[in-house]
């Protein structure tokens, strides 16, 4: 009998897993594991695209969003913008590809990465509806416009296009996508409706026209008429790369020697700094970058991290800033109080990043409600995963109570409040691929906690005001049923008529009344 | 002025990101997130794929793990099985491709399943070295071993071969597999040492040594010399499927027929399970599946979701058991009483799984200590993410208080226990791609509380019956306490020799004794 060997009959099963097929398996990943969840995601995802592409083409953004309802399961979502358009080639690549993008290694702060987000949501309708999704994109007044018809070859990660064709599109510029899923529309906290809401928010730049399901149509009307601050594009900092990614850089350089390299591919080394760098690896600056051996790749990336550098610069943050957090709060949230902070930019592991706080206290919101977080990150509202989130950790970690709301433990504050907390950086450490939570690096905890408290103390300040004014107010109303008795009193006493006596109190009382008054109304 | 089009300047910064690339820098999504748990990752990888390949070779596994620690945050971490090895083509792609496998859409009860852990972990010691791993393998006695030294190229996910060469090993057939990492050895609840001795738990066929970092050499023996039944793969049951999916299976069957397709492709489905479905979505039998279209094809998903068809077969699932759950756990837990139960075989959206269970109390545990819960998937322990897992969940949520246990609120059980919890399934839905925690699937959150409550009744039992042992020892030793003033009263009124009635009820007291001890040894 002629030797059957195990191993041999084992690799004939062996191959290579399309990332397509990877997440198709595993699309609960990417936050697509519900039909609640895969719509917000997948408005989510279209609506990040075509805000990112608005300020990449420094154009005020006009979204429209539509959530329309075919069956019980069904839906079609639509969102179209005012944005660049995408060229021809581009159209299926874009949409029909996972993994395909232009943000992925770039150091600037967007709110899509990865080149997922959209190619999943396409998978997901195309697994759920086996419907093609419809593109049209435009890239100017002077080109037709683009009409597509896609799906993914989900074996081989390739767009497949069902049909194609030009079009005349009434707007100069911008694209339209609808996308057939299998989905539910829900109202609450982690809703398509709060996503938009919380977006209004945070881009206050922005005008958003949002059809529901039941046709009601929503405007969330733009509060500055300003863009934000170009967010610039930064090389890496040598703090913020390890050895592999060195070991790369060093063999994909254009530079011709490794003080030339030092010194264009990150930023903040100049040539003393780049010396200082060789020297203390032993390396010779004049040398090829591209023929260093591993060893002395090595021997750089240690020196590398022991050389004095000066931060990232951090202009390549465009931070939401603290008149605009408030405007934006006031506009969607109706308070008595408003509060704002926008720190100064700081770095983790390399990457430049800020945190801002925002909150908004009394009026409308419900006394002994648990105080709702709105958690952002690059200007994108986070509704998953809460608990798992280092925005969460570091409000409950602080302690709320000498700013004058209720707290028991490490538990949420209670009282009539909401409070923003928005990271912005180049690179946000998520925890997971769904992008729903910030992960736990202990710097950005500090940060937020301080930003936390910042807010926490004018919000103390202000309530101490109010209840002083309150308690005040109460002791005014309390003399005011005295006055008559007292009148009598002092008649009895000075023998002054009763009227006058009566008149002149009332009017200190209405004087001293204005004061609280007033002092109240500065408090706001 | 030519008009300068944003999108066409866009369109050049866009390109596909290699699969390799994505994960480097998503590492932590892995699980590659720090030096602990790296290190915890690696050993687990190739343990994993060692103690696979073992069981499809239908061989006793030995298994042999080493880490060597070279200087304060790096480790060489080794591990070397005897199982079919790897054909020599074969082993660069095993080992530096992600997504490379041949488990992936394979539904069967297996530890890897996705073809990205070990890959990943080269991934990661590249990253953080800059070194290349190192390979033996040998498919069987008559070939010689392979060596490879080993990288990945990120940017294609290609393997990059540093050295390969033909050698004599000492074994039959077997891999070992040498890698270098940033890491860091810690003991306690989510080392390596527990990873290793939870899995000479769940696969007591296995032999282990394991030489920890300080050189200490930790041998676990097997206690059956039995191998666990093969598990079978399956084909897909109707109801586990997705229309997308199914579109799928369409296009690439090999059937000719509607209802060739649907008997040859499917479990379960025989010819007039068949007829109804294509019968109910008015489709003809003997129609060529490769051209239905669109419509018709979601006209035969609703039909097939409609057709009641018999659960699928569970002979492909490969249970411990409850001997060996219990020897397992005797073989590391010393403790007083041992319990399991190894449910039924269920399903879940199309895919069978078994639940089992398993508790240990008593002896050496901490009587007020928290009840450590031992979490296993598939036969691999999970040591991370408790909080995020439905196994904790279905814990908590059980009531311990009836079964002996102490308990406040839906928190963990207080007392000297051990709880351990295996899910054996084809298709374990973990909440993400480190394979952490099991997500919250209702049907299997409810098998896994039946299988608590199973165990607690006979923790429970035992823990009244050593109780009432107790409570009647202490009044046995109560009464014997007042034997000689009994005496003396039955002396004073009966005038029987006193110490006669002392002998006496000495006797009857040691027969009392002798039938509680007796009952006591039953109950455990």
């Amino acid at each position: 009998m002629p030797e059957k060997i195990k191993a041999e009959e084992l690799a004939k099963k062996q191959r290579q897993v399309s990332v397509s097929e990877f997440f198709v398996r595993n699309r609960h990943l990417l936050g697509f594991d519900n039909p609640v969840r895969a719509l917000l995601m997948t408005v989510k995802e279209l609506v990040d695209n075509s805000l990112d592409a608005c300020d990449e083409m420094r154009v005020l953004p006009e979204i429209v969003i539509e959530l329309k309802q075919l069956s019980e399961s069904r839906y079609i979502v639509t969102v179209e913008d005012n944005g660049p358009g995408i060229v021809k080639v581009q159209i299926p690549n874009v949409f029909g590809k996972l993994l395909y993008g232009s943000k992925f290694a770039k150091l600037s702060q967007t709110r899509g990465k990865q080149g997922l987000g959209v190619s999943v949501s396409v998978l997901y309708s195309q697994l759920t509806t086996g419907k093609a999704i419809k593109v049209i994109s435009k890239i100017s007044s002077k080109k037709p416009a683009h009409y597509y018809e896609l799906k993914i070859n989900t074996q081989k990660n390739e767009p497949e296009i069902l049909k194609e064709k030009e079009m005349d599109w009434k707007k100069d510029h911008g694209t339209k996508v609808e996308i057939e899923l299998e989905a539910k529309y829900q109202k609450g906290r982690q809703s398509v409706d709060e996503y938009v809401k919380q977006t209004a928010i945070v881009n206050p730049h922005v005008n958003i026209t949002y059809i529901t399901p039941t046709k009601e149509k929503i405007f969330y009307k733009r509060v500055v008429e300003e863009l934000p601050r170009e967010p610039r594009e930064i090389k890496p900092h040598p703090y913020g790369i390890e050895l592999g990614t060195l070991m790369q850089m060093l063999i994909s350089t254009t530079a011709n020697t490794l003080t030339g390299f030092l010194q264009n591919d990150f930023s903040r080394i100049g040539s003393t700094t780049a010396k200082e760098m060789y020297n203390l690896a032993s390396l010779n600056g004049k040398s090829n970058p591209r023929k260093l051996d591993a060893t002395s790749a090595e021997k750089l990336f240690n020196a590398m991290q022991k050389v004095k550098v000066i931060a990232p610069p951090t202009d390549c943050l465009s931070p939401i800033g603290e008149t605009l957090l408030i405007k934006g709060l006031k506009n969607e949230i109706k308070a008595d109080f408003y509060a704002a902070t926008s720190r100064s930019p700081t770095v983790y592991r390399g990457f430049p990043y800020i945190i801002e706080a925002a909150v908004a206290y009394g009026g409308e919101l419900g006394k002994e409600e648990t105080t709702r977080l709105l958690r952002l990150a690059n200007r994108v509202p986070l509704l998953y995963q809460q608990g798992a989130c280092a925005i969460t950790e570091a409000t409950t970690d602080t302690n709320w109570k000498p700013y004058g709301l209720q707290q028991s433990g490490s538990n949420m504050p209670i009282g009539p409040a909401i409070i923003l907390l928005h990271i912005a950086s180049v690179w946000v450490p998520f925890t997971n691929e769904a992008k729903d939570a910030v992960a736990h690096y202990p710097e950005i905890i500090k940060e937020i906690k301080l930003a936390l408290q910042d807010v926490g103390r004018q919000l103390g300040s202000y309530i101490r005001k109010t209840v002083k004014v309150k308690e005040q107010q109460e002791r005014v109303g309390l003399f005011e049923k005295y006055i008559p008795e007292l009148s009598s009193s002092l008649y009895n006493l000075t023998g002054v008529n009763k009227g006058k006596i009566e008149a002149s109190l009332q009017k200190i009382l209405k004087k001293s009344l204005k004061n609280l008054l007033e002092n109240g109304e500065k408090a706001k």
